[in-house]
């Protein structure tokens, strides 16, 4: 097991009809800027329990943040934010809103230049705007950590940011908002979640069999539950253990002590910049040619992977390895997503030439848990999910 | 799944030769109170380290804590933070040390008449005097939870006290510390962070299906290290395996969500007022008779457990359950741990009664998961723990 630092103060309020909860995490002279996307908050009335619970408190309100949170929308907010003293943030939605809602507890007191800076130079916020979360949508686990990544529209860019001081004071889950999701955002968010896991956990054995363990409890909790989400979204035994694994995926601890991998959403990104491709479904196109590609480094987690998440039992350890990413890509095509990029877009010609390009430019040279993947085998994995 | 509230703010610093890091954590204008217990850890070396880290700190001692913390003792502690005007309680030792450290944080600012007020009545702490650890024996995980149980032997009581602001602000856990404590104090610490998953797993279903395979992923990880931590503790990933996991057994995690049983714990606690047995092997001695006692209500998860846990395949539900108890106590067993109070003591009998008359009297009058735990009940379960 690696040395580690793990902290993650973040209060969760988790269950069944506690959005009215908001008006007990959130201080009584606090001016509330409400953050929320694209409106279907005022369909499926989770905009009305938070409005009617915040009824004694200062609210102002910024709807219309988009899914891969736009940097220019984002100044926009900004400038709310200053010109009426807000003094916290309530983000209302999943990970785009919560993302973005990141993005300007750290900008809103950022001292530099432009808050560009933040993203461009990935600057570590240690201290931002105070703000909380009442999660729609299961998916990222920004709900419960510390990064976001923001989309630049003009330059096609996604990028990270992070800090300790990011961390939501608190996040309401009621799994029963996933009840009027639609489909393919509940496909995206169980693909999304099971990506996140496989992203700290598909690497090489350093003897951590604790977070092991956990990381294949959260996989095989995902692939027990997914048909059952779709088909029925009201079922609360689903709901619940979807929303559970979906913030436990990411909120640092199975990543404590162990090597990482992250190259499938780098990858994955660059997809969603260039073609607006759905995030989680770049990375079920990404991650069978990643593993593939990068076989003999990760098949001693492959086959650990097959035998426990699986049950693959028969089979030489390569049999099962590669079992494991047929098992993976299976789970992907079951929800209903895509896993190769021509099923998208008919121009993919040139596209991993065009990504490690990219790559190349921004310095980004080394990719993945052994540091070692550059470029052009970053265009040979692109290649092979063509 | 139940609903939950969860939050943890303890920093984890995890990892070989990180004691030095407890310069890091602590405010360097702060006057620090360093407690430890019989002094062990002038022996193996951990003192020393801790010492030069804080050369440039203010630091009083107080040694002495002894496992069990007794209150007594821990008064004479509260004079000297009172005394030497100390900001900052640093508790270098295992659950006893910190357990003490908690009431002594609790009690440094509590304004009541007294503060056996704070146990007598389990007040709950919202803010105490800030603290952190530096643990030396894995175990208890009161190294990042916010409760801790002290012992007056004046009246053998033992009780239970907490509030959100007894979590440590942080704990530095050196997996290496593990090497010179003697294999009954190993033995002692794998069988209590056994039976804290268990207390928060041997229930009933309630549909949380990723707590329960977190759960069962500590109890695999114990199982596995078990016999390489008592053979060798030098061996360092049997023996951070097995720090991590007495931490994830008791940090409020698993329990988030599912009913909690916790009648082992206040039956043994009774023992160890009475003849001094070591709190684990009071756990050992409990449990078996306690789930065979409470088979019905708890055959589900018993069964649950020896499929998952033990791989037991073959039999009935009834079965199963019946021989994940026995599996259970061979486990202990196997530790070098009797299960049988007779093991123990001679003058056994009239036990039972006695604690029945002591739980009648303190009013505990239904224990367990199901609340229906009366102390005609816990009469019987002692008696078939003889």
């Amino acid at each position: 097991m690696n040395n580690f630092e793990f902290k993650n103060p973040t209060k969760i309020v988790f269950g069944k009809d506690t959005i009215a909860k908001v008006k007990e995490e959130i201080p009584k002279d606090a001016k509330v800027l409400l953050l929320f996307g694209g409106g279907s908050i005022k369909k499926n009335g989770i905009y009305d329990q938070v409005k009617t619970a915040l009824t004694d408190f200062d609210v102002v309100e910024f709807g219309g943040i988009p899914a891969n949170p736009e940097y220019a929308i984002l100044l926009e907010a900004l400038e709310v934010i200053k010109n009426e003293n807000i003094t916290y943030l309530l983000a209302v939605g999943g990970g785009s809103v919560i993302d973005g809602t990141k993005f300007l507890s750290a900008a809103a007191i950022y001292q530099g230049k432009t808050p560009w800076d933040i993203l461009a130079n990935n600057v570590r916020t240690e201290v931002g705007m105070p703000f909380g979360t009442v999660l729609t949508l299961p998916a990222t686990g920004s709900e419960m950590n510390s990064g976001a990544v923001i989309t630049r529209a003009e330059t096609k860019e996604k990028l990270a940011m992070g800090g300790p001081g990011l961390f939501p004071q608190f996040s309401i889950l009621d799994p029963q908002v996933i009840a009027s999701i639609p489909k393919r955002q509940l496909a995206n968010g169980l693909a999304d979640a099971f990506t996140h896991v496989l992203e700290q956990y598909m690497t090489y054995p350093v003897g951590a069999m604790l977070q092991d363990r956990f990381a294949e409890s959260i996989l095989q909790t995902l692939i027990k539950v997914a048909p059952k989400v779709i088909k029925d979204p009201t079922n609360y035994k689903a709901a619940s253990n979807f929303v559970w694994s979906c913030t436990m995926a990411l909120n640092g601890l199975i990543q404590k002590g162990v090597p990482t991998d992250w190259a499938v959403h780098a990858m994955g990104h660059e997809l969603t910049a260039l073609y607006g491709i759905d995030h989680a479904r770049t990375l079920a196109i990404i991650t069978p040619s990643h593993y593939k590609f990068n076989f003999d480094a990760k098949k001693q987690k492959l086959a650990q992977y097959a035998e426990r998440v699986w049950k693959i039992k028969k089979g030489s350890k390569n049999d099962k390895a590669f079992d494991a990413i047929e098992k993976t890509e299976n789970f992907f095509k079951e929800l209903g997503i895509d896993t190769k990029l021509s099923n998208y877009t008919d121009e993919y010609e040139g596209t991993a030439e065009k990504i490690a390009k990219r790559f190349t430019d921004r310095g980004w040279l080394t990719l993945g848990e052994h540091n070692n993947l550059s470029p052009d085998k970053i265009e040979k994995i692109i290649k092979m999910a063509y």
